[in-house]
Parts: structure tokens; sequence; C-alpha cells
């Protein structure tokens, strides 16, 4: 059977951001190719959840791929530092901070392009936002841009002339709180979702961490209840 | 024992073009961190030539990474397609053959960014050429010069507004019989290297795909000989 569907690779992590990405690539009527990778990251819980969220959207694939730039070291989220917990929103914003894995967004945009033109996908998603983040230079705008430019000139489309490869940042001007609701009007199982650099041992966030407190300043200033289960103080103090 | 060169990240597959980027780099100063890949390649024999090359030039560390873009497919070099034989070199730089991977410089070079930014190195090596090569989107000077541009915008460096990022192609003006010219005069021992794309079982090069034959001109027309033993007519027609 042919699925006379555009076809677009969609970063998939497993947490809020990125699901609600496949989900608006979805809406836009792509046949949707998630993926995910196994990075080095000690928070290997949200790839559970992005396997959860790829079946839920109903994707044509899913690939987990290993691509261990943690072994280079560098970033708290996989080397032996210790995650920031319960920091101010305000510093989030002004510093890089030691969660930053040194040029990750590159590297899955690279391997996301090896896959799209091999598929003949023109289309690639992911869901970073420049609003509500934690201060990454692989989340802004001008980042994006610059990927793109070099990606039209690094395949055969490049060579050809064409300008086909486009890629899709459509939470990129969103706050926090209007992803969410974005994402309850597509109907995004957030309950599924995993945003937390340092979950429990069953993968309970750990609601301190920069990702779990943007997570839950979104979903209190969006008026919608986080279904997730949180870990009670005691065991996160 | 503290080392005051500056360091560099240098691509090096185990061909005559990378080690050569190597040479140069050694020569320039740098102290060295050579980046191998097992992309899924066939032609694994060049991995043990870059183990080789690597300890040759006294290389800081040497990294062979893993990062299977060959599961996806779409090339003579990881997927179950013919490699071509005699070709002529015209028809090579008229197409792009079907031994280009997708995106793999891309995904090479962002890895390499990745290493760099970890190791406080401004400077990557890669040993593309635009001259004698087989056609591929990913070795044109506009690409590595949107390359760099994005670079500089992904990481640390480029938020707080340096431009530091360079990525070094000394390689990219010279015809092949420059760069072994070039080699030569640096010492390069080409007999460590491999070109081939399909080598016999003890790595012995073909003689008769794309890569061997600018190889072969390339020696040719430096006046130099091939210190390679190729493998005997009998067992490659």
């Amino acid at each position: 059977m042919s699925d006379a569907r555009k076809r677009a690779v969609v970063l998939l992590s497993g947490g809020a951001d990125s699901t609600t990405a496949l989900a608006v690539a979805t809406r836009e009527g792509y046949a949707t190719y998630a993926l995910s990778f196994r990075y080095g990251q000690r928070h290997k819980h949200e790839l559970e959840c992005a396997a959860r969220v790829a079946r839920h959207f109903n994707v044509v694939e899913h690939v987990t791929f290993d691509v261990n730039i943690g072994a280079f070291g560098g970033s708290a989220l996989t080397a032996e530092i210790d995650v920031p917990k319960n920091r101010a929103i305000a510093d989030m914003e002004r510093d890089i901070p030691v969660t930053y894995v040194p040029a990750r967004n590159t590297v899955f945009l690279s391997i996301a392009l090896s896959w799209a033109e091999v598929l003949g996908a023109n289309d690639i998603f992911i869901g970073v936002n420049a609003l509500d983040y934690s201060g990454y230079p692989d989340c802004r705008p001008e980042y994006i841009a610059a990927f793109k430019k070099m990606a039209n000139l690094a395949t055969k489309a490049g060579v050809e002339g064409q300008q086909t490869l486009r890629v899709h940042t459509p939470l990129i001007q969103l706050t926090k709180a209007q992803i969410l609701l974005l994402g309850q009007s597509l109907g995004v199982p957030y309950g599924l979702t995993s945003s937390c650099y340092d979950p429990g041992e069953l993968g309970e966030p750990c609601g301190h961490c920069d990702s779990c407190l943007l997570r839950l300043k979104g979903f209190s200033e969006a008026g919608l209840e986080d279904p997730l289960v949180y870990a009670p103080e005691s065991e996160v103090v």
C-alpha cells in the first residue's frame, strides 16, 4: 500500500516540546518518521516515553539512534556533574547551564538530515523554543536558519541548485504555556512525556531541575494540570 | 605535563587525503585529536589504517566513534549496492555517484564540533578536496563555509558573539597530485593509508573503484610511486 503523504523526519526526545512538534507534523498531514537518540544521557527514561509517544501518533517508523557524544563529557546531562536544582527562571535565561550538551542539536539535525535524504523527505521538525528555554545556543532562530542553509548545500538537492530542505520549528516563538495549550488542542497526551533531566528510578520527574521547573511554570501559566506525578519532596531534597 | 599547543580535531578516515590533512595540522604545531567513524561502511579496513596513521603522527588521542548512518541505506558504501568500477574520471565529476553517503560529512563535522567544544579546540581539519573528487556535494567550499557559519552559532562561543571556530580544508583547492606531493614533503607514509571503497579480505585495494582510480591517477601525475600493493587483476575482474 503506497502512502501518498509527504514524509517528515521529527526529532523526538520524549519531552513535552518534541511531542508537541510531532503532533503539529501529524496535524499538517505528514507521514512522520520519528528519530530519538541514545547520546549518553543519564535520563534514559525519556526514550521509553519517546517510544510510547511515537506509538500514540502512529508514526511510520521510530528509530532510536546511538550517537554517544556524551562520551566526550562536558555536560551535566551525560557526565558526573550535578544537575542544578531549584534555579530561578531568570538565571536559566542568563547563562548557558552545565546541562548544555556541546553541539547536540547540530549532531541530531545532521543525522536527521541523513535519514531525510535517504527517505526522500524535504521536511525536518524540531521542537526547539527560544523563549522559555534553558539558554542553549542551538535553540535560537539564527542557528536554525544557518543549519538550513548549510543542509541545502550538503545534499544532492543542493548540488542541483534546489533549496528544498526545510527545518520546521513550530514552537520556536511560543512560550511554554502557549506550547502546552497548542498541544492540548491537538490532543497531546502529556502524561506520556518526560521532561526531567534527573528522574527517579521509575522515571518519576524530580520537579526541581530547570526542565521540570519550566514545565511546571508552563502548565501553571496555561491554567492546565500536569498529568505527571512528581517525586515526593522527601525523596528529592 | 601540560601541553601548551593549541588543540585541533582532525577527521581521519585513514585515506590519503585525511592523512595528508593530519600531516598539515601536525606541521602547523597543533596538538591533534584524530576522529574516525564506524558509520556502517563495508570497507572497515580503513579504520585499521586510521589507527596506524594516528600512531605514526603521535596524536594526543584517537577516537573511533560509532554513528551508523549506513543503517539508513542509500549508498553503495554501506548498503548492498555494487561499488562502480572502471569509471572514467570525467564521469565521476559529472554526477553524484552511488557511493555518496547522505549527509556524511555533515554528521562527521557535527560530531567533531561536539568534541572540539569539550576540548576547548577552535580548529577542525577535514581533508576534503573539490578538484579531483567524486562529485560529493559536501566537499565543496560553499558547503564548508556554510558549515562554519552554522557551527559558530551552534556553540557557546557563538552565543558570546565570538566567531572562533575554524574549519581547515588544506587540500580543498589542490589536485590529487598536488596533495600527494604536499604529503610527500611532510613525510606522509602513504603505504599506511587506504583509499579503496571495495578492498579485498586482507585490505588490498581493488584498483578499479573511483577512489582507487583517482589515487592512481594522482600518483601517476605527481611522478610518485604508490607504495600500496593492489589486488592482482585476476581477483578483481
